[in-house]
């Protein structure tokens, strides 16, 4: 019997509850044995709802050494980090959904974790239910991790799936994601891109084993796309996907989360509306792409007690990949060297042999693989009203001295 | 320290040497332990290849108690299933790439090992270098399977798809596919459908937790899949794909590896060439697609590794799911609920209204929801060139009285 606490019951908090209820039999079999929920610990007085387990004391728990696992699912970074924190200096495994405390602080809380013989575990907090940061942490056992990719925000995918198909506009898209519970009132976390540039932190982190500072990393939103975007891009074969797209080459490493042509034949172009798709690309397996709901309370509160079962499994060892504090440098945003889609506001023509009038009174075309830098001097003086770049899914090079 | 063997030294038991050569730190960092090869045994004799370690004598591994874990990748069912459950019976732990062996034994295999408290591993055995057992093994943790599908085939898939980017006939992809060794020179085991049927076999069994006999399961192959095929498929929406697809449902478990249309917005639409592509309905987590290269020297010998080191760190416990030997009755072929695409040879336009004439002098239309068999009654007295099974994400319904 492995006796746990919950941190927070709110819809991911209560979702673990009913999921650790429903397969009690499959979760004790697979543990190797049971699995109880001794205290749960909200803000909100819920003693009459949860009368011999509700506590709003987090000394409680603490001070129980009985209670071998905490899964924080409050939110936030305080006072999250300090409750993880201190549990794990307890002697208490860890299992968070928390993003915002894995970014800042997973590298501390991994190092108490190893130091202490313990697990910290965050699969929840990138992409829900969707195996991501598991199957990292395989894969590098026998591998070397060489580029993540794809789309790891439910929202911004969901509005740029319903302008592509649709015709409908941004603003459209947009409410209706709000009307449906896709989207918060507030958007500019998930359609500024925020979201999954944090996202992509932590899995650069962990690829790289150093700190990944999720400010260095290029982020746009989709907010300025349109239906002249998707025009252009369609005649060159492409859809718009807000993508992460890291990589890590012998002259550095890079990461973005921004707007990106991706070609209609790439499997990422086929992950639409909320489902997110993470394409990790080693030297030894070559491409292998994850797929699913990337939120919901169901899958989230499935891939916490998946971390509570494999913590169970493993109270005597810590079998997780670390990262260092040691932070790594991120190659500057204009380095990047791929093919873009420029887009004029008039028809010029009689400059351009390859570029594509897919819209009236307007032009673009395709460069070729140069850097951002010197994309911007060569259209010094010219009409340029959107540039989108192409995601490369194998061969994307770097350039530090450009 | 943990001593291996390796019973096989081909592709895969070379690529093995070679994974637990280059990843030697990240091994031993993960497993807790090194892992060091003690013997390697092959039929042909490489005792100045690998001098050391090199046996030709089966009994040596097995009266070595210092060896803990055995890699069986020699493929076939003799001597392979009597070395493997050898080795279990004198508590060794096993892992293996062979798809006969895990679909003919798999049962009473995990059920010795469950006895005994080993682990009896064979994530390479389905799908190369993608992690679907794993994954699999873990949501049946905290989820219920509602549905395995997808491409398990890349050979077929490689074919399929030239014929439908480049217009290719059957024959000249077929033998393409053998040019660049993507096809066995008899290539029936392939595109008769009969690989992706057994490894559909090994899912279900896992999935269900009963024997799921490969013989019963409903296999075509795509032999005689043509470009009129895929213009009628792409005049309603789809493409060709051969297709597994397992359901559990209330009324019954069901199961086929066939040529199937798939719209094309599917995300296995998507997965083209060489790649494979399992999608895992669950119902918590809903849809999760696992894509990635299917075969291959280092994606199948990096996912036996990843076994050795997971069975590395559970040198004490039994950690899988198993699958007991009671058979579980699949519903008959004819019982199947989906919608079809029936082509006729002649333009009998007058009497089917929605039906297209994508090809000269022949037409065809999607059925609705029947079964194999009142479709089949309701086109008695017609001329009848070909019948195309629609793949249904979710909905598809059986019925075991009609």
């Amino acid at each position: 019997m492995v006796k746990i606490a919950i941190l927070g019951y709110g819809i991911v908090g209560s979702g673990i509850m009913q999921v650790l209820e429903q397969n009690r039999v499959h979760i004790e079999k697979k543990a190797g044995c049971a699995v109880e929920v001794k205290r749960v610990l909200d803000k909100r007085d819920l003693s009459k709802e949860l009368p011999s387990i509700y506590t709003n004391d987090f000394e409680t728990i603490l001070n129980d050494d009985e209670i071998q696992i905490v899964a924080e699912v409050m939110g936030g970074l305080y006072p999250a980090y300090d409750f993880v924190k201190q549990a794990l200096l307890r002697g208490k495994h860890v299992c968070t959904s928390n993003k915002e405390l894995v970014i800042k602080h997973g590298a501390e809380l991994l190092s108490i974790a190893e130091e202490k013989d313990l697990n910290f575990m965050f699969e929840a907090s990138v992409g829900g239910g969707i195996p991501v940061v598991r199957p990292l942490n395989t894969a590098l056992t026998t591998d070397e991790i060489v580029a993540i990719s794809g789309i790891l925000n439910g929202t911004s995918n969901y509005v740029l799936t319903q302008m592509s198909n649709l015709g409908k506009s941004y603003d459209e898209a947009l409410a209706e994601a709000q009307h449906l519970g896709y989207a918060e009132k507030d958007p500019t976390a998930d359609v500024g891109g925020f979201d999954a540039c944090r996202k992509l932190a932590i899995l650069m982190s962990l690829a790289t084993g150093k700190q990944v500072d999720f400010e260095e990393i290029l982020t746009e939103g989709i907010q300025n796309i349109n239906q002249i975007d998707f025009a252009f891009a369609r005649a060159f074969g492409f859809t718009i996907k807000h993508m992460i797209d890291g990589r890590i080459t012998p002259s550095g490493v890079s990461a973005r989360a921004v707007p990106m042509l991706v070609h209609q034949s790439s499997p990422i172009a086929a992950v639409t509306g909320v489902f997110n798709g993470v394409m990790v690309q080693a030297k030894a397996t070559d491409s292998v792409m994850f797929y699913g709901r990337g939120a919901g309370k169901f899958p989230t509160a499935g891939a916490v007690v998946t971390d509570i079962v494999d913590i169970a499994k493993h109270l005597h060892r810590h079998i997780q990949f670390s990262w260092s504090s040691e932070k790594i440098d991120i190659l500057p945003f204009d380095s990047y060297k791929t093919r873009k889609l420029v887009r004029l506001r008039e028809n010029k023509t009689e400059n351009f042999h390859m570029a594509i009038p897919a819209y009236p009174g307007q032009i673009a075309w395709l460069t070729q693989s140069e850097t951002d830098k010197s994309t911007k001097d060569s259209l010094k003086g010219l009409n340029v009203e959107r540039i989108l770049r192409v995601y490369e899914p194998m061969e994307t090079v770097y350039d530090q001295n450009n």
